[in-house]
């Protein structure tokens, strides 16, 4: 049986009773995790321009925005979804193949599931299997297809919106054939568009276009019959290298949720081992900004390859700044969107120690570790030395530590009382018997109603 | 400058009176030729499915869909219009590139006209200049893009749809070349879809998709500044082989719409040499079937490695089969669409006469060219060689077997009263103050409005 078939075999006949509990937690964390991006990212030029450019062709307004009163069809609202969850760049990733791999599928089910009735294990399941699907697509092409330049969250994307879609709307397996072919045929975004607002379009227009993918499915419009593994198909014409076996080994087994990693800090993933020893010297010591007389910084070479700007004036530039990092983390004893502004980067405090700080690229230390010392005026050394940053799959963000991340992102949209309401629910979407419950208290300006949930 | 500047700056700064009358009349003769496609494709099941699937999703319906009488939003008119000029694989085709050049860009401009109001020599203008970006990026990429297995009617004609769309919305330079990156991370379609509607669905989705693009721009959206030419920009990335000289060489001297080609059968390009031969000798001796004793052809080979099938019973296979081709047009003396339907397949005239030809691989006879020996009962054997092929560059289809191509096609959609009108008025486009006044008399149902032109 082809890749194409096995694959829309298993995601028609997967039953959400075979899904175990540390996966169905992990697809929690992720979703607490994506609305809390998409919530921080609601407000942010790119969703104005594409509401301004493209509201007035929307459909009928029956979807909702996460984070914005204003409402879409749902495929518009995917595609909305898709671009406040990915604008900050501070989505979850799967280091093993380089996909943010929530925005996609969880922009177009919560779009879906805000203008119909799904229960948040529907949900849930749906969101599990778009996730499985995308990422097994993107395995099986990784690392040549992303080498050569495409953005594998847009292009491996589209399967994962497609296939959550199409199975809650109760594809057929033929139906889910033509749907990934429909996906297949659909995957673009390139990655000439980084540090450009299309690069948050690519997971918004997946979700989009794996959305309408399921729907043409649904209706009986007809693809090719291997989309995936075709001579002409994805995996052939996108990548020089590909390993099809990826696609379908160990289905119901093998989980890939389950090396989902989540950024604690809103910057280049090779800051974050420097604010990370940062923060603890903050949370060990509090030094206070004008007590500190130097910041040694020893890192690994790649971190001044990409982060070596000290003389910055703007928020958008400290996501490249190793010394704005340890200077927040030291400062602040965070760093989460609001220590990226421009106000933070003029502070005077924040700008006094970015500017005291000095950096060494040590070939011994690794990409996901970072030496500090900070030296106060008093001549008290406090090192520390971060082996494994917060982060890594192998020190992952505790839930807790995701429901920081949540508020820090989420208070720039709703008040505060009502972030409290959301974080609650969304820890427990699965036993919501309407997502609707979750989505109208994460929109503004719509005071909770009454539940039994 | 690079290649995306370069092609923005001609784009934004071209003026009407500067495009050769040469170019004027062919991209007349694209437009009839597209117009009709659309028309003949308008009610084929791939249409009333993405109708059914995607309608419920429309915005306002502000705009028409070219030989239908329900409206949408203009994206999802272009979309629609896009299939329906394809589904046949009647439409026009640039033999240098294989792109099937006019349906992205027209489908976008046509639903664009039908929401506002548009002279008809704008859009002409934003026509020839959409056919130009679209033909020229897709020359950079070719062949080795195409062979990969890329649609390139849909990768390159996502550039088209967005040039066009961009010119009449007014777009600076800048905005163009955002537009024109916006429409390279879009630019999808793979050759796996062939021979299901997800082909047709390629034309359609890169004008709505470049369409999408000109709004986002126009917006201020915006995207990577080195959409073509940059190091994971379009050619990069999704062409082996590329030369980028071919987007901007000669601007405003050399006019792809000049090599423009229109088939006069709706069939594999192959077979058209055999077509045009049995319709000679059916024009030129009007023998009757039953008078028929034996058909022998003697064609190139590849012919006979893709259109060997005889024993056919559908109408889709007829278009894979020389025999059946060379049955239509002894018996019938044409091959337009009503030649190949399920009841002409089982037509018992058509069927005898396909059933006893018989054919043989030369090597040489080129691809452009056919033998064709009649014997008839009484011993006479009627024979012709076709040396170039009708609808070849070379020996291009005239205005007037177009208008017959035109009628064949739109008479399926509308009246015959009304197909001439829409003949004469469609060969005087670019005299109209508002492209409405074609359009109106292009849907059914709607009897043409009085006016001066």
């Amino acid at each position: 049986m082809s890749e194409t078939k096995q694959l829309a075999n298993y995601l028609v006949t997967s039953k959400i009773e075979d899904i175990p509990d540390d996966v169905r937690h992990e697809a929690r964390r992720s979703i607490v995790n994506f609305l809390g991006c998409a919530l921080g990212g609601s407000h942010e030029a790119a969703m104005d321009l594409t509401m301004r450019a493209l509201g007035p062709y929307s459909g009928p307004p029956t979807a909702r925005v996460l984070g914005r009163s204003q409402r879409f069809d749902p495929l518009h609202a995917s595609l909305l979804n898709g671009i406040s969850s990915h604008v900050h760049d501070y989505d979850d990733t799967t280091p093993k193949n380089y996909i943010h791999p929530t925005s996609p599928v969880a922009s177009a089910l919560f779009a879906y599931a805000s203008h119909s009735i799904v229960s948040g294990q529907d949900l849930m399941h749906a969101f599990i299997l778009g996730f499985e699907a995308e990422s097994r697509v993107g395995n099986a092409v990784f690392p040549s297809h992303y080498d050569v330049g495409w953005h594998i969250t847009g292009t491996a994307g589209v399967f994962g919106a497609a296939a959550a879609i199409g199975r809650l709307l109760g594809l057929s397996e033929q139906q889910m054939v033509w749907n990934l072919g429909l996906a297949a045929t659909q995957a673009a975004g390139i990655r000439e568009m980084f540090g450009s607002m299309a690069k948050s379009f690519h997971p918004g227009r997946s979700a989009q276009n794996g959305y309408a993918a399921a729907l043409l499915a649904e209706s009986g419009f007809t693809s090719g019959e291997h989309g995936i593994e075709g001579p002409r198909g994805f995996a052939a014409v996108q990548s020089a290298e590909f390993d099809l076996a990826k696609v379908t080994q160990n289905f119901g087994v093998d989980f890939d949720l389950r090396v989902n990693t989540y950024k604690p800090y809103p910057c280049g993933i090779v800051i974050h081992p420097t604010i990370d020893g940062a923060i603890q010297i903050h949370d060990a010591h509090h030094p206070s900004a004008d007590s500190i007389k130097a910041v040694r910084l020893r890192v690994a070479p790649l971190v001044l390859d990409l982060c070596n700007q000290q003389q910055i004036s703007e928020g958008l530039q400290g996501k490249f700044s190793v010394y704005h990092g340890a200077a927040i983390g030291l400062v602040r004893g965070k760093a989460g969107i609001q220590e990226y502004t421009n106000e933070t980067v003029a502070d005077p405090e924040v700008k006094r120690v970015r500017e005291m700080a000095t950096a060494v690229a040590d070939p011994n230390v690794t990409e996901d570790q970072s030496h500090i010392e900070v030296e106060l005026n008093d001549g008290t050394r406090l090192e520390h030395f971060v082996e494994k940053s917060l982060g890594n799959i192998h020190r992952p963000m505790t839930d807790r530590q995701l429901d920081e991340k949540f508020r820090n992102q989420a208070l720039l949209a709703l008040p505060a009382a009502q972030v409290e309401r959301v974080i609650e629910k969304c820890w427990k979407i699965d036993e919501l018997d309407d997502v609707n419950k979750l989505i109208r208290i994460a929109v503004p300006g719509e005071p909770e109603v009454a539940s039994t949930h």
